[in-house]
């Protein structure tokens, strides 16, 4: 009798071949531990034949967690499913990387302070100072890394260093403007997001709004994706557009693509965070 | 052995009071069956503690339905769920009544033609003469029903005699202009659906694009929803708008509404058609 | 020879029923002044036969601003044209209300702050304490006026006491979650703008997000208007919405909603600032 | 007196670098000739120096359109203007190229018939026989041109003397799945349209919707554009996109891309036969 579940919540998320009876066999092992299925979603993938599933268990009124470990493991075995169990209170840990500009980053320091995003924020990383009054008012570490435009690989270990010791299962680049290196893009694979500055993969590289403005595109994007070591070409978790139109200077698409990277990297965040987000090959599976 | 099901697909909706292990029940009736999960949805709704499911069956490589009924039987009673379970191919008989505009009209019946509605269309129903050759050159009876100002009863009296001898299983009204009478209303609940000119609950009844003109809104809408007795009132199955400014006249509203409308209801209907609106009280689930 | 205009702009907004020969007149008066045309906006409102123009006047080489001013009052009074100019560079005075929720003040502020919003904000005025701290992090003064349930004349006496000390040339209803005493509303005519947590005219009042969560609608909206003396009927700035969907909680359309009401409130102040709406009955015009 | 202009509407257009007192220049002229402004738009690109203007002239009361020719071509020399009169009523001659799919041509023909394309349409040509009867029946004539996979160069001196013995304004490629020859896109230039079933300058070429799909994107789009010698680089008219998500297969994307793409081509063309759409360099101005 696990009654100390009675008030946690779990999300189970699975991946594996597509076979038939998956569904039966997960959701009969949370019924069979007193688990209640407060939210479900599954989606096969018909032309790669790869079944998703994501599961939100409701402990009450005995969830048996260490029972449902035990059984899923050998379930998971028998059909080779690639799964992950979390309890929902135990709130991810995420450093924010930054640079000069402040519009992504304050909006996710207000959506965490305001309890919209289910995370902790243990410290904010910049190659700028301008930005640590902002976010020492919010009460979080800033720490200052200047990143040369020569060799980088003190600055990157450093960086590298902090996110270690500051425990962070997600790093966001908030309109980082520098290029991961490739080992870190590896070492944290499909927990390392970033905002791209325009739709993709249209503007892929520096200066997407100039681009956009030279081609004379009607609509400008923001791209929120996991950072790969093919730069802008990671798989794509949110995007938005916003109309534009003639009339609008670069700045103006600098001004108006502002919001929507804002509004792109929250959502795109708020998935990750809430495990709604299954990655195979360079594709995302979003349960929204 | 039902081999003759393997290229066969069926859909599965249920609905009842939410309990434990209702996806555990579901969904390993379907797999003990023979059945594989094509697609699957479902929702709790946690305020009226209701749960809803959608499932579509591959009858692939040999799903007993005669067996799986008989199961699913006694699992809905013990479980006291209002389920339906129907094959894909048997395409529903959609009547659509009209009147003089013609946008929504052509627009399903282009859809229909295309193969892009999974429906056959028996008839259409008008109270004007303007759109008979249309409809007859996409090869559909077009059945001329005039409907007086004052006494309506016998011109409704032949509608529904329409209706019920071309076997319909939904009915659409396509900018009908008319306001069906209550015992229809009733006894084609769920099954009759209607396009209003507005984003409800914003200007109910006649002239919404008027009455929009006048309140000098920025955005205008249309909404799908199904007919009950109270006008505009029953349960929305789609909703979308289009910005407008200043500088639109009336006639302009009606212009750009036009297209949101075509487009609202086409979506709608292939939700109602496909089974994934469900119903609950004045306000719909929809797996999309 | 005002030389001393060279690097400055001006706006000039004009609005009088519609005549053959406005648009020669006005732009003839500014190019006969040695103004330039850096942006030109006019509408015609045909069935009100109303003329609605809005100039920005660029100062070089050498705008003469005083003759200018002296040659269109006449044409003004040969016209009945109701009109203004004012230089760009002075900023407008706004003066923000608020209560407990956050979001469109904290959004505000933030804009203002990174120069996105071409105003000052001399204060701050709230019925609570708990956002003192956030106002005042970002250099501006909080002034904090109770207002109980009952008696509210003194508050209010109070609240325009400091609106006009202050010396506002705008006031902004940042969900203040109060209605406005109807002299204010008369006082700050065209001047008082509010952010309403609906797709007007849907969910007028109170509790919108709960009204729009029983009724089952698909999108949710904000809208920005001028306060009148009617709740919620005021001349509409701008609008927007979110799509929501079945699984949404009230909650969550509370939070969704909370990005409509900041960026269609940012969007509408900021057309505002700039002189770009033109309020005629109660409809306006939006020059974006 | 040119009394017998009372009930007739011409549209402007206007081009030049720019230079002070353009408007005044243009209004004035049309003022003197008693011609009313209906609708005027104006727009500088700073960054380029170019002036644009779109005036909708009223002939009411008594609009010397010939008086104004003769005055304008003045003023048109003076500061190397770039211009166009038209008279509204004269419906531009639309020729429509098509191949297999019906969805955009369709649409066309439908706006067309119900007046809200301001367009006569002499014929459609095809290099596939299927969509002969929906376009006969619309009492358009069809004309039926094979294009080999080879030697292409016949077919296309077939077109073109079609399309000029026709004698057509505007060649609109309606998803005709054929490049055009570089002689014909500069012989036509800014006359000959296209529809591209992306949002540009993503996925530029063949098969989008795949590329599309392999890419994982959340959003997919549809570009009206003329045609240069450039494949997809020509000047955007219009752009739009519709959301998508891991569950659209790639016949999904197609399916809602139909929609998108009927909407920005219809779009995009009503604009360019208002004359709306000003070409400058690989940029449109669009006043809409």
């Amino acid at each position: 009798m696990q009654s100390g579940n009675a008030d946690k919540m779990f999300t189970l998320t699975t991946s594996c071949i597509d076979q038939p009876g998956l569904v039966a066999a997960v959701s009969g092992s949370i019924a069979g531990h007193g688990g209640t299925l407060v939210e479900s979603h599954n989606h096969t993938d018909a032309q790669q034949r790869w079944f998703f599933m994501r599961n939100v268990i409701g402990g009450a009124p005995h969830f048996d967690d260490k029972g449902f470990i035990n059984d899923f493991t050998k379930i998971a075995e028998k059909y080779a499913i690639d799964w992950s169990l979390s309890e929902n209170k135990q709130a991810e840990r995420v450093v924010i990387l930054a640079s000069q500009s402040s519009h992504c980053l304050s909006d996710l320091l207000y959506r965490w302070k305001s309890g919209e995003l289910p995370c902790s924020i243990p410290c904010v990383i910049s190659n700028h100072e301008n930005l640590r009054s902002m976010v020492e008012w919010h009460g979080v570490p800033f720490h200052y890394v200047p990143v040369p435009k020569t060799d980088k690989r003190e600055a990157f270990a450093s960086i590298e260093a902090l996110i270690d010791r500051h425990d962070a299962d997600t790093i966001v680049l908030a309109r980082f403007m520098q290029i991961m290196p490739p080992h870190l893009c590896e070492k944290y694979a499909h927990r390392l997001i970033n905002i791209h500055h325009s739709f993709l993969p249209s503007f892929i590289g520096a200066n997407p709004y100039q681009k956009a403005h030279d081609r004379g595109v009607k609509l400008i994007g923001a791209t929120c994706h996991y950072v790969t070591t093919d730069l802008d070409e990671g798989p794509i978790i949110e995007q938005d557009v916003v109309r534009v139109d003639h009339s609008c200077s670069k700045d103006d698409l600098v001004r108006l693509g502002r919001d929507v990277e804002r509004s792109v990297l929250s959502r795109g965040l708020r998935y990750h965070l809430e495990h709604r987000v299954l990655v195979h090959g360079n594709k995302t599976v979003v349960f929204n």
